[in-house]
């Protein structure tokens, strides 16, 4: 739905994904059943995934081959690091949890592993490892806010749900599906297919789908 | 002028440092005789400079300690990337030089040597090494800009010296300054001329000022 | 007992330190109960662990400040790339495991949480931050050795045990004390206990002795 | 004739490639006419260049896809930072120059320039972008070695000109001519000449030709 390139890692990756975006954490926050303490859990350690999130983003833009690419990957570290961000420590402080806390607290090895792979990709290899390691936060939250917002009546997550359903992230969606695609052109050719890459590239994705399974998996311990 | 850390370091590089801020290419600048080939050839170049110091700032973000350091980047490359090049775009464009040109343009050994050499001071140290190689390029012209401004009519550079004598860019030159004291208390302490790393820090901001050198000769022989 | 800054945080670590050197895996090694399967868990996702490890060395050679500092680190990427990794092929091999096998194995969380954490030290850090974070591993298997070679009369894993335990690999860790000290010298001057990084410096070593005990968990979990 | 992606990076770099490989510096050493002073300027320099182009086959390390590709930089960084600097070091001493001066001097723009163009080519980029921009200095180098060595009676270069003619060097660029083909193989399939990064690559390659004549100039200034 988010370009061809998204289409064909997701679909190389059937298993992880579907794990990733209909994992029992993503089932209790579409049905309301959820317990508010995995939902603090997880926005605890999603501050402090936002926060490396972002200097991924910041190491695509030093990785970028094009003008257009750095502006796209500056304008998204400012977008996570400025709106989302801010939009978490609202959500928090209204919990009672302020920024300073959220920075302190103990990163959790599932945090880590995912965090410090993505950015791995980004320095072991080019903008498009990077990117492939990057696509399935941004774009499995896309699909998994639209899933869920078809039916949200009375669900106490329905604020968390809306924002991910929203025209305004669905477009941020089809973006990074376009960036996808254009600098896999860029990189690959057009037989994107046919490229020894391929398998490597599909690795990262569906390692960074498995670490999104780690990440609600210990949201849901919490 | 612009903080203590500053002051120390453009201290121990007077030698450079005034060599930088006074060269024949700055003096021209002022009095308004700089031949109009060099100042497009210091255009050229200075497109492709700040690419790849934007690269230096995303750098930073990822180089980070601390929530607002991380901002205070990010910022500086959005100013950068989308306010700083898009002025200088529609410059050149005035003179016939569009943005693709500029992209594709032979980029100068003295225009790689600076810029490959502050990114490496990121790569190779931490946050206060990259730090003390950006310093020349901000600061420097902040200074350079207050000096020349005090004396500009008739001036065909008059627009470029105001811009970087203006109470904006001044203030951005105070808020880095303020960067730059904060980043090395957290890093060295109060006694920063007892710390080890003092020679190396200073010597960084020096080979970034000479570098500045051999930009003005590049272009002053363009 | 390797020097003074492992000495110093080693007891800042106190809790996670034991936690890492008295794991129960560890335990079950030293008194030979250790289930086959774990041991082989533990040997598949080493080779996967050295491979990084080798790289995180790779990067200090990059970011060392002293050409002693570099070829202490190159040293160590050899041994590591050449021996270790041998050893461990070998060892494998006979197990029955081939060492394409053990590349194509499926890197577990714990596996990357380590691995990345340790790289992406040394990408945000200078060559302290990153000696920080590759310590517990280094020295901690040479406390762990010397410990269990007290008592390792009929045991199995008397070969793992005695490799670390032996004067080589001893020298190997006292040198390694020896690097540590230098370069906080270096960059942290004589007063490392007043340095505003002591902190910092002290939490990363605490991080990597939890990833161990993750690592050691998901051992005897498999 | 080292390989087919150098002979393809070699014919599309045809002009940088032969103003770097019929130096005035090079065709001086070749008749024994080079002034001393020359000479060790370039020593000198170059020196200071050995260092940093370990760092870069470091980073090669940190880049590499398979554990061949991995022992292959290791060993090649070994290889210069044991043997290759130790023989310059070696040469400089009994010139009167120690280790101890030569990584004290000033490091010149042009060695600046070619050493950090290089590492910024592996951080921004990926292996094979690496290699592209590693590749002229020691394939050209072995060019160089083979073409002045047909003619060397009474040169007082002489121990300059065999070493790069050695059998054991043109090995160790026959090898790094494989293990370009096999890198370019993995990364752009069997019709790398329909590749979209071909252009970016040669370019790369060019650039860091053009950079290596930038130094010969600097030599010969000197």
């Amino acid at each position: 739905m988010y370009g061809q390139t998204f289409a064909a890692w997701r679909r190389d990756a059937a298993g992880p994904w579907h794990a990733y975006t209909h994992h029992p954490f993503v089932a209790r926050l579409g049905d309301g059943t959820l317990p508010r303490a995995s939902y603090l859990r997880y926005l605890e350690q999603d501050y402090l995934f936002l926060i490396h999130f972002s200097r991924a983003w910041a190491l695509a833009v030093t990785t970028a081959d094009t003008v257009d690419e750095m502006r796209f990957a500056a304008r998204t570290l400012d977008a996570l690091l400025n709106e989302e961000i801010a939009l978490h420590v609202a959500t928090c402080a209204a919990e009672g949890l302020d920024e300073a806390a959220l920075f302190a607290a103990e990163e959790l090895p599932q945090t880590i592993a995912y965090t410090r792979y993505v950015l791995d990709a980004g320095h072991s290899g080019d903008f498009l490892d990077l990117l492939a390691a990057l696509a399935p936060c941004v774009l499995g939250y896309g699909e998994i806010g639209l899933r869920l917002a078809e039916n949200i009546a009375e669900n106490p997550y329905a604020d968390w749900i809306g924002a991910y359903a929203a025209p305004e992230y669905q477009r941020v969606c089809h973006e990074i599906g376009a960036l996808l695609d254009g600098a896999a052109a860029r990189r690959l050719g057009a037989a994107a297919d046919a490229s020894p890459r391929k398998g490597r590239l599909a690795a990262r994705f569906a390692a960074a789908a498995r670490l999104e399974v780690g990440f609600w998996d210990m949201a849901l311990a919490g």
